[in-house]
């Protein structure tokens, strides 16, 4: 399944009125954990997009079970849960480093595009970078 | 179907390196989009929370289209997709509002609670808001 | 002085665990009310910078007097203190819409550049929009 | 002068259309930097709230030199520059993690207060957390 795992600290800027982590914020942890997991494959995501090739968001879905506060230590897991020629599905878990209690769950889709956002065939024009999902996903 | 409008004027801030307005951004623009709308009810939001009924976010979800940039005048639209004793969904859309060209559609499902964010009947609870939201449905 | 005023709507997103805005936002604010001063110049900061003029942040200062709260009407009052031929320095004051009561005042200080972030002599290189600073200076 | 060192990884959603990271977003880079700093020394912020001891940000300024980019590792420098009974002054920097080129310096200024915001004498009123700060001054 090739789940990968990195942490977050919650920030102070993060929190709303509420005394809880804000429900939008957990679309950027889902960037920083698809951003780690790449990076852990040997291919930064800031060199993908040198090189021209962009992951742009086609959409996201985030659920939220329980709430995450400030100064929590985080979970961020991502996954490949599909990958085709020209779109990819990831799916994210954030949960306490701690006690292990889910917060939020989500999935995104993301088109293969170079630098003017038009899609690419990442299979037939970028092999090696396909292969590096494609390796992650069999993990 | 009640459905509200409202603009937005995009911020520097809210864009990125990509020169188009981060993803995780309109996630906000639909929660500003459903506090104009039951601003417009007559009730704000905020008055909501005092009179001790929140409406923390349960799901969201987004699908992006086309990019917004920089500066770009948005309109804003919201309109409730479903309510029931304890929960609503309300749907979104944010287009450009010159042109009408469609960036972002999503939904978002809240439940009803109390300050402590238990689950509140809010039809048997406190009607005259449920039915702010009915009527609002209905229009 | 050209005192110039516009207003912003605080958003859920904006406020903290401490349910005040959290401290780094003002500095968007003041972002807001300069774009918004710029425009009623009748020339864009957008389209400064497509014409290839850039105003980048040399530096910036806050004072917190008082705090905002969620969904308070704020009046934001901009105005230019200094203008040089390569710098710009302008003021800013963050209160209630209504009852007047400062929040935050403030100053940035910005440099014109080209889009390689390299300074122009913006009164040689593009008089007639040094002369709209200067213009609006004076009034 | 107890320095205090922490890093942070540029985060996709901190850059703007000027392919830099926003100014604002290094005001947040300060506080966690002095965030760590608390931490390092035995007693995180988020336990000094609990315990009652607030530390609202009376004024904060920051001078940019050089931007920082997208996936950038950065070192936040944070130092207490100034200690009295009832207020706080510290200092920061922010640079590349490898090279040392410095993009933003700063200040900010707090003040000790009780959950309510109201001025408490720290010295006086919480002796061991004053000399925290003390103690770590002189290192």
């Amino acid at each position: 399944m090739g789940e990968f795992k990195t942490t977050w600290r919650v920030q102070y800027y993060e929190t709303d009125r509420m005394q809880i982590v804000h429900h939008s914020n957990y679309i950027r942890y889902f960037e920083t954990a698809r951003t780690e997991m790449i990076r852990s494959w040997g291919y930064a995501y800031s060199d993908m997009e040198m090189a021209g090739i962009w992951l742009p968001v086609l959409s996201v879905e985030a659920k939220y079970k329980t709430p995450a506060v400030y100064d929590e230590l985080l979970l961020l897991k991502c996954w490949t849960k599909g990958l085709r020629g020209a779109s990819l599905e990831l799916a994210y878990e954030v949960s306490n480093y701690e006690t292990g209690e889910v917060h939020v769950t989500g999935t995104s889709r993301h088109g293969f595009t170079n630098a003017d956002l038009k899609p690419i065939r990442l299979k037939k024009e970028v092999p090696e970078i396909y292969e590096l999902f494609e390796g992650a996903m069999k993990k």
